[in-house]
């Protein structure tokens, strides 16, 4: 797998050459960051160290490892920030390195029930971020206290 | 699980209710359906057939099983396609019964590379709309091969 994903990164790959956020956690195989998206405050990525374009590039163990990484996130998220929803998605289509997104979602937020990429539904609640924001500190440790307890 | 399930089944759930698209292959404890999704003509869904609003509702061995599912689509999808990204989403916000997106994307499709939710970039193409569209067929029966000779 080395040699091909070596020889498959493009030159000037985003989340080979950057973390792509603020670092949240650091593992042997892959990452968290907590991304800064507008009206999305607690938006994070989990983001596979290796270069690859597809959730398939990679075996079955590296795939249940990713997403028990993706699964931990959304726990703290669910425990920690009572969201409405959990949102999971690896699309790629503009920077095609294996990230997966965990977005908390919230009745209120600017494009509930929308995806996060669609139209806007309503105004952004400051107040209603603004408390969202103020966990966010402590939900960060709270994840890397989870992964770091997995390994 | 199986109380806890039925206990948080909402009335009148689109996917406890119906198959929500044409049924592909049906396993036990999920099943494969293709979705009528004007423009994105290989947009398939893995759906949990228990109602799980959230995949941490999974247990890590039911996540493991289902996360495989929608691997085995994406392999297929790649095998046969030769899409030029593959999405993998499970957003929920509007049925919140546990369905997978997996969804062949090009860089011709009317969205790219946004994700399908997001804003039209382009004018479809029906052309190469249609010789995707003349490949499904196939692309089912390759699908439910693969996922029978899983089990």
């Amino acid at each position: 797998m080395s040699t091909a994903v070596a020889s498959t990164a493009p030159a000037g790959c985003p989340l080979c050459d950057g973390l792509g956020g603020a670092l949240v956690w650091q593992g042997r195989n892959a990452r968290v960051i907590r991304a800064q998206e507008e009206g999305f405050p607690a938006f994070y990525r989990v983001v596979w160290t290796a270069h690859a374009a597809e959730f398939t590039d990679l075996s079955v163990a590296e795939r249940a490892e990713c997403m028990e990484l993706v699964a931990a996130v959304e726990r703290v998220l669910r425990d920690r920030l009572s969201p409405d929803k959990v949102n999971l998605a690896a699309l790629g289509n503009m920077v095609a390195h294996l990230h997966w997104h965990v977005i908390a979602r919230w009745r209120w937020d600017s494009h509930f029930p929308g995806s996060v990429w669609a139209a806007v539904q309503r105004p952004r609640d400051p107040a209603r971020e603004a408390e969202v924001q103020a966990q966010l500190d402590a939900t960060d440790r709270a994840i890397a206290a989870a992964l770091d307890a997995r390994t």
